[in-house]
């Protein structure tokens, strides 16, 4: 039941959302576009009032008493730590707990038991998982639980890594923001967009703005499938597949307003069995040479971490958004707990007072 | 002679209290039934105070400042994150110590020396170990040293957990709260008193109240030994043994008060060798066609992990208090925090003047 | 060029210091005699304003807030809690990582990137690592990146311990409030100090100040060298090498102020290969029946952990400061945390106002 609501479109906000508020976090597609905007302004909200100390002790203040169980059975520091920095700037008390497995399951208990048990002790759960359905599990266990508590993905299996594509959208909206926001602008991905779930779930998410054109390159045998160039399609974006990076800007490049990297190995894997070989294929490595070819308010982004397909060069171009990205996902997570626990409105009240935000009723 | 004083009724409040109040926590004898009744009312005062953002504000000021190790050479992950969560309540920081063997034994450190190093930068430990003596030991060592901290074990190989017994008493007082309290109340406990540590605890602080009879259900091999039915009856309470769960329900199931149900596989163990399986034999199972043979306001307990002895159709009987019981060890472990550190009554006055907890002057 | 500047007298202080404060801590020569006495001062101020509620209170509002990253890549759990508990007076979040390995490098990332996306997420870094080289490495990341935060480190391969060098100094500075300070003492060091990083750190130390002597006692084939010899000369400061304790305890016991006792096992490694023995050899153990020999206000100091080499007969030597040693770890790394930023000077301004400390304008 709670599986089949997930899939479908028109239930999905009855069983994710209370109240309105995001309450279980699965999807990327579950946000709407008007979610976004308000969790990226409270996003900007948050990084402004963390710069003066009057601001930080309002914020340690939002969630203080709270407690948050990061729930991870993938090492994953960088997330965890993302997600423990953003629980921090707001108060709360992080707990790390990697060893559900010696936990409970040997010695025989039901996930459902070992959730329920250890969700007692907390006010809200981040997990990580290597299967898919864990996430969607341990939500269904709380949601019939006479004490449920909101859950958010940290990334489950290959599916999906929500948090990721809502810090991407922050950045690009951030970068955007003197060029008319994200609407209208022309993105290129680099990546197995079939395989990889950051760039997969970022096309879906850029489907909530109205984008001009996506660019995909990869590997023929690693384009996009069909269902997802449809979904684009539909909603009336012009969508490209090419096979290596160098023709695509030189024919395209003077018109990309992004450029959304990640790493591309297939290749190497093929040619090379026996010896695996970490790293990206010469046709997917943005080389230095390619500089001239695109604009210098192009912005570049990577989720990380990389190895060679974006070479240190590119960090002191203008639009090299790469560092920022790294903190703006501990923004966008500091943003998305206050949503769920109906702290943003004031966080966004103090910051439009204090005139770090703009007014919302003089837009 | 501090283990021997352990043993010793006469002596052990001497070595394990200070100032009247408990200061090394080992054995579920040490307390009184006054310890205990002033250790429930602490627990319902912050139980109660945590409802609210004010009094969520007040406990956490209670500790602000202290710092507790959590030193754990046994995985629990539950027991741990009760009591860590406990001190977070009131405001203390938890670091969670594992590799006390790593960091110290190995370079042929003592433990004495092991522990007074680590409880230097602490204000109380919290210990879990595989060997029943290390949590003794470990008290000693800074009960001889010069700056002793308060030590409470948190489980100590085979023999006690003292707080999971502490957390049973509340749970059944706190569910008899209508019905005059503990006292007069008849109780079955499933399980193998022997070996399991949670049951054995219960039986010995229930001897601290006026229990009507208790009821062990048990293989025969496993039945309590013949020092703990004599000591039960010398506090003039019945006590009688029964081979299966059926027949004793179907006899005395409405005179029962409450059921505390544990694991029992020791006969899966016999039947079925070299093929090792979980859970529960069925003599010892309560199945859900049992339900009409006790009542509705039968109080249903079990200290988890359950495997298939208590299954799932009883989460909607009216007396089922299991998912209350994981909460209410959070609250009995804050109480008992604050208890050693002196901060109980302040809590309990806070509690009264609020009108939480009834005025001790009007009993 | 980092690197260089490192081993530059002259140069290093532009690069580890910013606005006259240690930014980068690497090294024991790093500081100056005047950066030396600050950071006992501030200690004492933390120690003593931690005695009191109020003073705790302020404490812990000094760098609240503010998150320490504590990058461990060997089991050190003694010198890992020193640092958290220090962090934790003054009110900072800490957080463990320790598997920077799987985190990144397993995917290929370069130590750079890790360093720099890990340190997004904080404010300070604390790291040990067992390659000498990592500190310098990781500063000098952070060093170039656009979001530079300071960095500690924690001991970097067999080279240099600092922090355990400025708790020694702490140490012996206290013990001599009262006798004119450390200038003028003599003091024995018992210890292989070519590979020992404790006892060569503080050799290198003590030369900041006007010492009379230092007698070194190891076996021939662990003599310091040539070049710390000549070094510890240069500064006015007789030095003596000794085979044996025995001997020069009955020849210049009476003349010590201070033995610095650590283990020197290479002995026992000669004579008994195959079978590895912890363990100090006994020319090199401080046996009970030397207390004669030494006077009663000799200071005796040892870094931890011991095997054999420091009785526990000596433990009510009122000398006897190695407890204490442990705790004054966590007041100097509290007072290195406050002073890199820029809180020292309102600590010690606090303490004078309370009286607990002297007015240094009275000196």
């Amino acid at each position: 039941m709670f599986r089949q609501a997930l899939d479908d479109k028109n239930r999905r906000r009855e069983y994710l959302f209370r109240d309105g508020r995001p309450y279980f976090v699965l999807i990327s597609q579950q946000f709407s576009r008007g979610d976004l905007e308000e969790l990226c302004d409270t996003a900007t909200a948050i990084r402004r009032l963390d710069r003066h100390r009057d601001g930080r002790g309002f914020l340690r203040g939002v969630l203080n008493g709270y407690r948050v169980m990061h729930l991870f059975s993938q090492p994953s520091t960088r997330t965890a730590e993302s997600f423990m920095a953003a629980a921090d700037k707001l108060g709360a008390t992080s707990r790390s707990v990697s060893d559900i497995r010696t936990s409970s399951l040997m010695k025989g208990e039901s996930v459902e038991d070992s959730v329920r048990t250890l969700s007692s002790f907390f006010d809200m759960i981040v997990t990580r998982h290597h299967e898919s359905e864990f996430a969607v599990r341990a939500s269904y266990a709380l949601f019939r639980s006479g004490r449920p508590i909101p859950l958010i993905s940290a990334g489950s299996g290959h599916s999906q890594h929500v948090t990721q594509s809502l810090l991407d959208i922050y950045t690009l909206r951030y970068s955007f923001a003197q060029r008319g926001g994200i609407d209208g602008k022309t993105i290129l991905i680099v990546g197995d967009i079939a395989r990889n779930r950051a760039a997969r779930s970022l096309a879906y998410l850029l489907t909530k703005f109205r984008i001009r054109a996506i660019h995909f390159v990869s590997s023929k045998a690693h384009y996009p499938d069909d269902d997802l160039l449809n979904y684009i399609r539909r909603h009336d974006i012009g969508v490209h597949t090419h096979e290596a990076l160098g023709p695509v800007l030189r024919d395209h490049g003077e018109s990309l307003d992004a450029m959304y990297i990640t790493r591309l190995q297939q290749e190497w894997d093929a040619h090379t069995p026996g010896e695996r070989k970490l790293g990206t294929a010469d046709e997917y490595v943005l080389n230095a040479e390619y500089r001239s070819l695109i604009r210098d308010d192009c912005v570049i982004m990577h989720p990380l971490p990389r190895v060679n397909e974006l070479p240190d060069d590119w960090s002191d171009h203008p639009g090299f958004m790469v560092w920022r990205q790294v903190r703006n996902g501990m923004w966008i997570r500091a943003a998305l707990f206050a949503t769920i626990h109906a702290a943003d409105l004031e966080i966004r009240a103090r910051a439009t007072r204090l005139s770090l935000l703009d007014d919302p009723r003089a837009r």
